[in-house]
This record gives C-alpha cells, structure tokens and sequence, in this order.
C-alpha cells in the first residue's frame, strides 16, 4: 500500500485502536479529523470484545447515517503481532487469550464495510505520517521511524512512502532489538532489548534497584510513591523534575540509552524524520533533546544532514485516526483493482 | 524501483563492484550470469580510479560490440555511503579521499550509458534476492535481508519487493547498530555496534586480548599468526577448527554475538529469508548454525514460522552480478516514463 493511493476516497472511515486495556473507536474524515468516537474497557475475552466493538460501531454508523455521511471503509490498530494479509491477530503480549483472532473477517462480516488490520504501532506511525509530526514530508514518498516509548516500546516504519510491513505484518518491532546484548531481562523471550532499558516498566525496575542499592539517596523516590515496589516511571519523572539527584541521574541514563537505541534506528533506516511519542516522552519531555544529543555524537555524519527528531503530535487519538487511515488506504487500493 | 519492473530488458548490463582495494567489472545478462569480466586495483585517487574503469568498460563494451551483443544500462555498489538519488559516493570509510564524488555522472557521460550506483551491500543484497539464495521466494515482494561478516559488517534489506534506501539511500548499515551500548569501540563514530564484535577485525581485536589475559591459552594462536599482533579471524577459524579450546571459546562467542545481533534484524524486518555471507561466514559456516540456535531461542515465536537462515550463495561475484541489475531495473523503470 502507498501513500500515493493516497485518501481520496470521500467520507469517513472507521478507526478502531484495540488497546490491552482500552477500545477506542471513532470516525474520521479524510483530513484526520475524529467527529464521533466512543471508548470501550477491553475484554479480556476477544469474541465478547469483539461483540461490544460490532456494537459500538453500529452506534457510530447509524449516527452516521442519521446525519447523511457516507463509511466507506474501517481499520483497526491492535497491540500485539498483526498478520496483515490474513487479518489475523496472532499474539498479544498483555492479552492472552487474544491469540489467532481472525479480527479482519469477524468485523468485515458484522459491519458489512472492507476491515483491514495492522499492528497498533504502525497505524500510529500511519497517522503521525500524514496527519501529524510527519507533515511536510515529500508527498508520498518520506521516510519516517515513529518510536513510541511508553509501558513497553514499540516502533513503525514508513520507507519510500509506504508502510514496513515484513513478511506477513510483523516488522517494527524497534522495542525488541538489541541494547545491550545478555543484558536485562526482556518482557519478549530476548535480554537486552532497548525495551528493557527505556520502557515505562524497565526505568520502574531500574528506579526500584537504583534504591535498593542506595537507600538513603532513593528516600524521596520511595516517599513520593509510597513504598519501593510502587516505583513507576510517572514517579521518577516528578521527582526528577523536582530536583532530586538519583531521579535525575535515572532521566539522564535513560536519556543516554534511549539516544543509542535511536542511532541504530537512523543507521539501518536513514530517515528525515524520527517521531517520538508515548506516555515516557510525554511524561519526561527532556528525554527527546537528550538522546538527540546522543545521536549527534553517535550518528554517522550523512545520516544526520537533514535529520529531524520531534515528538509526536496526534497523543493517543493517533492509533485510532491512523487505523481509519489504513482502511481508508486499502479500500482506495482494492476498489482500483 | 519494484522488482516487479523486473528485469525484462533483453542485452547486458555491465556491473561495477568498487571496494575499498579492488574494482570487478562484468557483463552480466538477464539470468543474472556474468560473462567477460576485468578487475582492477583500486586507486586512493577517485578520478584516475574513474578513469580506469571507463577505460577497462570501454574495453568490455568494445568486445560485447563486436559479439553483437548490445549493452543496455549500467550499475554500480560502492563501498561506503551512497546518495543513489544524486548518484554520488558520499563517504566511504577506507578510501579518504572518495569524499563526494559523483560515480553515476562521470560514468554515465564516459559510457554513453545510463548509469546507478547504490552501496555494495545493496548491490549484493539484489543479486541475492534474484539470483542467489532468495530465489524461491513469492515473485517481486519477497522480504529478505542480507547480513555480510567480512572485514566489516554490511546489511541489505528488500522489504516487499522493494530495496530498502532510505531518505538518501544510507539505509541498511546494520553493522552499525546496538549490540552492547557503551561497549567496544567501533570503526564508526559509535561504540558497542554489531561491527565492534563479530566483523574480521573485531574477532582480531578480541583473539589477541583473550590471549594477552591467558598467554598460555592463546599459545597455538600466536604460534600460527607468527605473533600476537599478527592474529586475524582467519587464525582464530583455522586453529578453531583444529580444536584449540581458546579459539573454538572465541568462535562461539561470537555466534552467540550474531544470534543476538539476528535477532534484533529479524524483528525488526520481519524476512522470509535472512541471508548471511562475507569472508568471516566464508571462513567460519559453523556460524550460521550456531546464530541460527540463538534465533531459535530468543526471537518472537511468530517470526520463526516460515523463516530460514540461509548462507549466501553468489561469493564475490554478488556486487557485479547485483550492480549490473540494479543498472537494469533502473533503465526499464525510466524507459516506461
């Protein structure tokens, strides 16, 4: 799929982002822009989950409908391991009885629209490439890394304008490539990952043994939490932000490990822009211009003459406007032939 | 460029490896097999270097001619950093003075021939994918990635048919990416890299530290360099493969070291085929068996279905036989507008 099959379908499409813990739909138009949306709390269950989401959309549809606008198409971002051609969850990390769910077809067959289905990153970098960080690209033709670090790590590539998909939907996995080999434990079967570094939940366990080795410099931490094992990178970030110095050096380490994470990423990619999101960027906004740094150190010269790193833009309306996008995207194409 | 505007373009196409000591060309046809060749030292001086290639292509051309043969485009790798779109070889890390010099003109005006020039790993990379060890797969969208050990360490990737070039055409350095953030010094401006632990040098580097720690240990390898500083990759597989216990530590080490290193590139690319090659898998197969193993082990279960790890089978003729295609695939695109 490029992006030069680009959205002239008219009329909305239906964005579904299916979070572990959270369903998110909406209905958007051709610029991006969310009109009706609704939210789900996600089903550990994925056939009831599944029925709840084929309810919700009809709701949105028939509003739709109501008010004279024509769906053409829906898409859905899930977390977890997408085989794109087959519609087909095959794993999720944090959810799991949702494996082998043939998502696509279920959904197609209940709202009688064309559903395609991508791993929740890519429809995120989908959106942060047309709609949001990633504006003024070339038209059609950009290269741009999305690298989102939030609970875990998660990443989406768009080469020459069109989506890196891998074999059969799983490539981008940018959150399970090496760091720093045999290192820590990873949430994958891995150790080592850049995932284990930076995440959400690895700067948590980094701040917890942080403490344990240096009770009397971890105080605030574990005051400001309530307890060690209440550490979480959200308590970091505001104590960092505050001053304190085991906060701050966590920031900073994690700002240094993050930065050669990202040099591997330019390196085997050479994008114009990296786009970083998620609940850690957005809760420590230093962690951008410090990995920068790093790369400007770090990177080979000529990757770096037109590089642009910048957070992204969309928050978490992305998942939900770049699933919409992909749908969009797709039945454009197939309707050509 | 798709590899579904494939090679259709009846004739030759002359293929032009430029590495770091010596230039190969050849005359390759449609099947990819190269017929008469040439092969040159290469200059530190970028344009005497030039003027010998056109003058040994002339030669080529001049005989293909007489044969009635007729040479229809022409392509070349370049070991080093490649602007494709611009057609200049931007930096190349062991020949100084090849600092932006524009191949693809020069050429193209001396030759009377549209000329494309790519870096070597992707040259070798579409020969490969067409001719060598990718053949087999689906037809124009295959997913494969080409991993070369040799002095350094380069990366190729097709994703969906298509090379993989990046914003400039940099993209696929996976020898410069993570393995240990932090860790080994690297031939580039980094540390820690793949290249920093598995290339040729680097098995150097680590052969004569290990026995400069345990002397008694690393007596056969000195022995058979004829000196500790005299120890190459080469000593370290030949005094391996006779059984020498330091040697045999050193080289599954680094298997381990690739198997980690493969494992960030399968989840990140999502291949079908994930192709190693280069004078370190050359001169040590056991390699690949033993990354193979780690992948096994440490990669996402879904990545491994259909996934094979298979060595390259094109030798050092991969960067002509790939160089004259990519001259090709070029030439048939321009040729249809």
């Amino acid at each position: 799929m490029t992006e030069r099959a680009h959205a002239e379908l008219d009329g909305l499409a239906l964005g579904i982002d299916l979070g572990a813990s959270k369903i998110e739909l909406g209905l958007v138009d051709g610029t991006g822009r969310i009109g009706e949306r609704n939210r789900l709390d996600t089903d550990p269950d994925p056939e009831r989950a599944l029925s709840a989401v084929v309810e919700a959309a009809h709701h949105l549809l028939d509003r739709a409908r109501r008010d004279g606008a024509k769906v053409t198409a829906a898409g859905a971002g899930a977390a977890g391991q997408v085989d794109s051609e087959g519609g087909i969850l095959r794993t999720s990390p944090n959810l799991e009885r949702w494996t082998d769910v043939p998502i696509a077809r279920r959904l197609a067959d209940a709202l009688d629209l064309p559903v395609t289905i991508t791993n929740d990153l890519n429809a995120i970098t989908l959106a942060e490439y047309a709609h949001g960080a990633g504006r003024g690209l070339e038209r059609g033709d950009g290269d741009l890394v999305v690298l989102y670090v939030g609970t875990g790590v998660g990443g989406g590539v768009i080469s020459d304008g069109r989506l890196l998909e891998g074999a059969h939907g799983y490539a981008g996995e940018l959150g399970h490539t090496a760091l720093v080999a045999g290192g820590r434990p990873c949430s994958c079967r891995s150790s080592g990952c850049l995932e284990a570094y930076v995440s959400g939940w690895a700067i948590a366990v980094r701040a917890r043994e942080a403490v344990g080795d240096d009770p009397e410099a971890g105080e605030i931490l574990v005051q400001k939490a309530g307890g060690r094992d209440r550490i979480t990178a959200a308590t970091v970030a505001r104590v960092a932000a505050a001053g304190d110095p085991l906060a701050r050096r966590l920031v900073e380490e994690t700002g240094r490990l993050l930065g050669a994470g990202l040099v591997s990423v330019i390196h085997v990619f050479n994008p114009r822009k990296l786009v970083l999101g998620g609940g850690v960027i957005d809760g420590i906004p230093d962690l951008v211009p410090a990995a920068a740094e790093v790369v400007r150190e770090r990177a080979m010269a000529v990757f770096l003459e037109d590089l642009e790193i910048v957070p992204a833009t969309l928050g978490e309306d992305a998942g939900v406007i770049g699933a919409a996008r992909l749908g969009r995207l797709h039945a454009a194409e197939r309707s050509r032939g």
